[in-house]
């Protein structure tokens, strides 16, 4: 959800309209998730340009001819992915060139680009990779430094049109590197971003709106403000699209409105919460082992895409039968007899069990039922107890998630985060909580 | 990718134009992926019907109509998600009937169940929920069992307009249990599934092809193929839009590709990898422990999503430092002083520790560098070992996967699961492997 609190949603340069256009039965067909859109709209939301349209079509020529008309006679930017490729299926060129009347030609300098690729992987060009060395008579080509198919970038009437590669790995960098620059260039977006913003986590829309507005309202019309929210963390958006206020203005403002959340500001910028976490347990020198039965690995799986996470992560363990809890965390068979897996010992026991086996000064433990099925009624579909062992004691916390398999986990997984991040924050920031080796129940 | 074999890619019942409209600004800024794409471009699919048109635009109610008139001029079926909420920016409702020239009435039916559910929840109806209770004057209500907005379907001018409510647990009920069967009814869509689909793991969409063509051969263009492939997989779908062909010629030409392709075929219809190793497991009453670095929980996490998991999984370590592999998996240090952490003898141990620690009968492990950054000359960003214990042998695999991080994760778990349904399908349809301990490099 985007709810714009005052002014519009999206701080904008002059107002031009913005198109995506994606290409391929595989993504209308439900094969493949349209990750393009979510690439794009979000990296020309950052630059304070907000998509017009997205438009998915298969890849038949006449369909591609048809939908590029209209689209080019109201849009004033196209970005168009996938259809580039070698193979006869290809069409968006050609259709294209028709609709905008221009000339595709041979470009010797592509087909050096390709036969080099190849050359250098060892493999052998094909002849219908030559159609990829085609280009628009008036036109640029946009380098492609991950695969064969070069990016397409015309200017005409008054108009921008861009054409990509469709695997995600090249359109990404060419996309970052190469249209960004050109397109702020040219004025049609922010050089820098667009606006600055706040994340939060463990605090609700309104409550967050209810706490800053009389921050906010100092200002009036000249600053606009967007809240996002996403998984349990609120994204707060501050910009001033009649440029009134200057970027160190909102900068300070930021500042102010993060002083004012205290815990519940996270970060500035986009960073993740488990990057946030993983940024305080490197600072200050900490090492996090996890342990789990509901979330089945997702805990775990929260730091690996962070570079040099073996630095602070020591390890998790995902504990689904009793055996393999006493095995790998040594949960006594007294704690799962008396009270369950599903319990606030439990989880605690998962924790001190993982932090003493793995050597970690802090340990997360999630158990629970994610659904659809398991539950009992003091414990029903939904029950997630989370636990935290830190250097200065063990709690654990009962939560309970509506929602499908998939939405539970991933809610708990942020709980347990966030949970850890407070517990860092408050450790280096104040003294330290008192020793305390009891189980605190809380929430 | 989908690429035709022969006949046309979608086996479909009389062609008309199905349209998705798909509203919301938290869309086009990339900060929500588009799943009602995915899901009901799926649904359809099996039905026999391709989307022609996905459409993406804002929450904004010139554009809605803008839009919604271009589509209604073209499409027979249009399916709009999203913008049925209760707050003053879902104005979809209003902006749609002023197109198609109907008018707003209220249900006091829907006002009940709206009633009834906040009652059941113990929650206070507020006064803008009471929006939700209007309907087309011509048109039917789809009951919502999930939340408060009702779906609509309207029939005029001799097309169908369905708008679903956004929320996906909302959405995906209703359109299974509503939307088909009223589609079917009408002759849109195939009453059952329009194609007989075999799944196929660790082979290549040409080299399946070309082993299957001769048995395609013999049914000329009563038969149409279509092959999707995605991560190491290709899905092979086999059906006859003329109906030249019966369900059970289909059905027992895919048992004879099934007969032919030996291993290489996994299932037919749409289990995923884990699900057919699950399955297999199960039947054979087998347990399976997993031991992990680079994909870090990613391969425990692909069977937490199974109902029932753990009859048969009994856990999972993720061991990103060399004192979590000695201490979680019994590796012996000589092995990571002499071979490191990325090679086939600490595969092979950590599996063999998963198996034992866990009294698994079977075990799979994972080690190798997923990038962008590690490696070595000997094993360069992108290496991967796979070991897999079974009760006849423990061996490792080494692989070597191009692409981003995520990728190299995807495939490194799908090749593992796919070593170990072979193992299994071997074991229960031959004789056993003769035992053997020695590390066997294979690959």
């Amino acid at each position: 959800m985007v709810s714009p609190s005052s002014g519009s949603a999206s701080p904008s340069v002059p107002t031009r309209r913005f198109e995506l256009l994606t290409l391929g039965d595989e993504l209308l067909l439900g094969l493949t998730a349209n990750g393009h859109l979510t690439f794009i709209g979000s990296q020309l939301g950052r630059r304070g340009v907000m998509l017009n349209r997205n438009v998915t079509i298969t890849d038949d020529a006449d369909d591609i001819v048809r939908q590029f008309r209209e689209s080019w006679s109201c849009a004033d930017v196209i970005i168009t992915t996938g259809g580039l490729g070698p193979t006869c299926d290809d069409r968006t060129r050609e259709a294209i060139a028709a609709v905008i009347g221009q000339e595709l030609v041979f470009d010797s300098a592509i087909e050096k680009t390709i036969a080099d690729r190849f050359a250098r992987l060892g493999r052998k060009m094909t002849p219908n990779n030559l159609k990829q060395a085609y280009r628009f008579a008036r036109g640029e080509v946009l380098p492609n430094a991950n695969g064969t198919a070069p990016g397409l970038w015309v200017e005409q009437d008054g108009k921008v049109l861009c054409m990509l590669p469709g695997p995600p790995n090249e359109l990404q960098p060419m996309f970052i590197e190469q249209v960004l620059p050109r397109l702020a260039e040219r004025g049609y977006i922010r050089a820098r971003e667009a606006y600055v913003q706040l994340r939060t986590a463990g605090i609700g829309e309104s409550a967050l709106e209810t706490k800053l507005q009389p921050l906010f309202d100092r200002y009036g019309d000249a600053l606009s403000v967007a809240f996002c929210a996403h998984q349990g963390q609120v994204d707060c958006r501050l910009s001033s699209p009649s440029q009134r206020l200057s970027d160190l203005q909102l900068q300070e403002l930021a500042s102010e409105c993060a002083g004012l959340l205290g815990e519940d500001f996270m970060c500035f910028g986009h960073d993740s919460l488990p990057r946030v976490c993983a940024d305080l347990l490197r600072t200050h020198e900490h090492t996090l082992a996890v342990a789990e039965t509901a979330t089945g690995g997702l805990l775990a799986n929260a730091f690996t895409d962070i570079c040099g996470a073996s630095k602070f992560f020591a390890g998790g363990c995902v504990c689904y039968s009793n055996e393999s809890k006493m095995q790998l965390l040594d949960v006594p068979e007294d704690i799962l007899a008396q009270h369950g897996a599903v319990s606030a010992e439990n989880a605690v026991a998962m924790a001190t069990g993982a932090a003493e086996r793995l050597s970690a000064s802090y340990a997360l433990a999630i158990t629970g039922f994610a659904g659809p099925t398991g539950g009992t009624e003091a414990n029903p579909v939904g029950t997630i107890y989370v636990a935290l062992y830190s250097p200065h004691g063990v709690w654990s916390k009962k939560l309970a998630y509506p929602g499908p398999r998939s939405t539970v986990k991933v809610r708990a997984v942020n709980a347990a985060l966030d949970w850890l991040r407070r517990e860092l924050i408050r450790t280096h920031t104040h003294a330290p909580t008192p020793p305390c080796r009891e189980i605190g129940l809380l929430g």
